[in-house]
């Protein structure tokens, strides 16, 4: 791994995460983990690097996001899942970016299953485990470095109270129903539905059992881990509008727009020429 | 309005929408225009400046946008509804970059207002009007500026056939629909569903006839055309994948990444900084 530009290498600097002198911890001494499912491939961004590997400023954008979780001084571990051929890159950048607090586990070959594996490692019943069961647990995306401590106190105190809670967003675009020919079959109305995104936070005991009852078919197709709350123990989670921060680097384009909000956020470039007035 | 640099003033540099030799022209010889809505007030933005008109590389987003579409030679005529108040901005717009093709029409209060309002400009029954009805209509979006001469034969060309057409893209998030007291009351099946992006085509006679039908409910309310063709006509809409150029600049991120690009085109800037592998 090549050394990034010394600006960039050490955690002193302001990141993403930290506008301001940020909430207060939750009111009550909450015991909350947080997972990061990282086991993805990247195939939507059309490089050979998992989107959560590619540099943003010489960083890694994984390591961005953890430094917005690290920076929340009631989130007491992070787990990340990472796929085994990823295993040393992820410890050298726990190591390279001074990473406290976070555990890496296997990722499974979907999305639920290395959620799945990161909340078997917070389970009570864990030997020789240096991590102890929390009572909210955040998952929370590798590829949102800009999530504010504010949204992070947010789920985790609506989960605390309804079991669940996860951040939503208006759609950007109407959501439509292909029929098997190809052609519209009907278009959902706008107003009556929202973008689910992260993070989202469970009551630990919730989302587990939800996890161990899931079957295969889920853990193989699921997008969504409010929905097997839903399923598997009937808790309704509570929703949380979000603001335009929690967006997720999907496209190579996101990469580019990342770069320059961090840069924005080092003071190295101004907004006024692309958002000037006419 | 300030003029820009000179590498940006001229229609003459490569810009979005050129990428080789392109498809060639309908075989058939398609009689098409194109309508852009751009009487949005850009909230989303969180800018003063409505997005279409913010200024990339000192140079209008919508410039971009009518510059992707007039390259392509088998349209006609481009109108554009704008407000009242952005009609001069506008005019100047075309003046400076030497747009042709475009008419310009005032937009409605919503986005189907500024459609039809377009749509009713290309009827045949206008007089002292310099524009002809079309067989096909294409709808765009003033914001979408990367789209593609091969995705909109695509959509032409199935609205030929199917009487209307649309490009859609997989969703990025789980759609979800709340219930009245802002929990979860389900999520929706990523695969099963899409997002529903522009361009979208419709035979003229079909998309005309259904606004000249459209509730005013359907009028102030709705946002898919595909969805009043199919309504009103029961015509049930073909629907093309689009690849990610197909966006549409929505948050002061999605300008950023809009100038990495654009300036990506002009070489102005390599990739290898963001998107490096380890």
């Amino acid at each position: 791994m090549d050394p990034g530009p010394a600006g960039a290498a050490g955690p002193a600097e302001p990141g993403p995460g930290v506008r301001g002198a940020g909430p207060a911890a939750p009111a009550s001494s909450l015991a909350v983990a947080a997972v990061l499912p990282a086991g993805g491939s990247g195939e939507r961004m059309g490089v050979p690097t998992p989107k959560q590997f590619c540099r943003v400023l010489e960083r890694p954008l994984i390591s961005y996001t953890l430094q917005a979780l690290e920076r929340v001084c009631w989130i007491k571990d992070i787990v990340v899942s990472v796929t085994r051929e990823n295993m040393e890159v992820m410890k050298d950048i726990i190591q390279k970016y001074q990473h406290e607090r976070v555990s890496l586990v296997e990722a499974g070959v979907t999305r639920h299953r290395s959620i799945f594996n990161g909340l078997k490692a917070l389970a009570e019943d864990q030997p020789d485990s240096k991590l102890s069961k929390p009572e909210v647990v955040i998952i929370h995306d590798a590829v949102r470095p800009f999530v504010e401590e504010d949204m992070l106190l947010k789920v985790a105190t609506a989960a605390k109270e309804h079991g669940a809670a996860g951040a939503i967003r208006p759609l950007v675009s109407t959501v439509i129903s292909p029929s098997a020919d190809g052609c519209l079959d009907h278009s959902l109305e706008r107003a009556r539905h929202r973008a689910s995104e992260m993070p989202q936070a469970f009551l630990y005991d919730v989302i587990y059992a939800a996890y161990q009852q899931c079957s295969d078919y889920d853990l193989e197709f699921g997008t969504e881990c409010l929905q097997l709350a839903l399923k598997y123990c009937h808790v309704k989670a509570k929703l949380v509008e979000g603001s335009p921060d929690l967006w997720k680097v999907t496209y190579k384009r996101d990469l580019y727009a990342a770069e320059s909000i961090i840069k924005g956020m080092f003071g190295l470039v101004t907004l006024s020429s692309c958002v000037s007035e006419m």
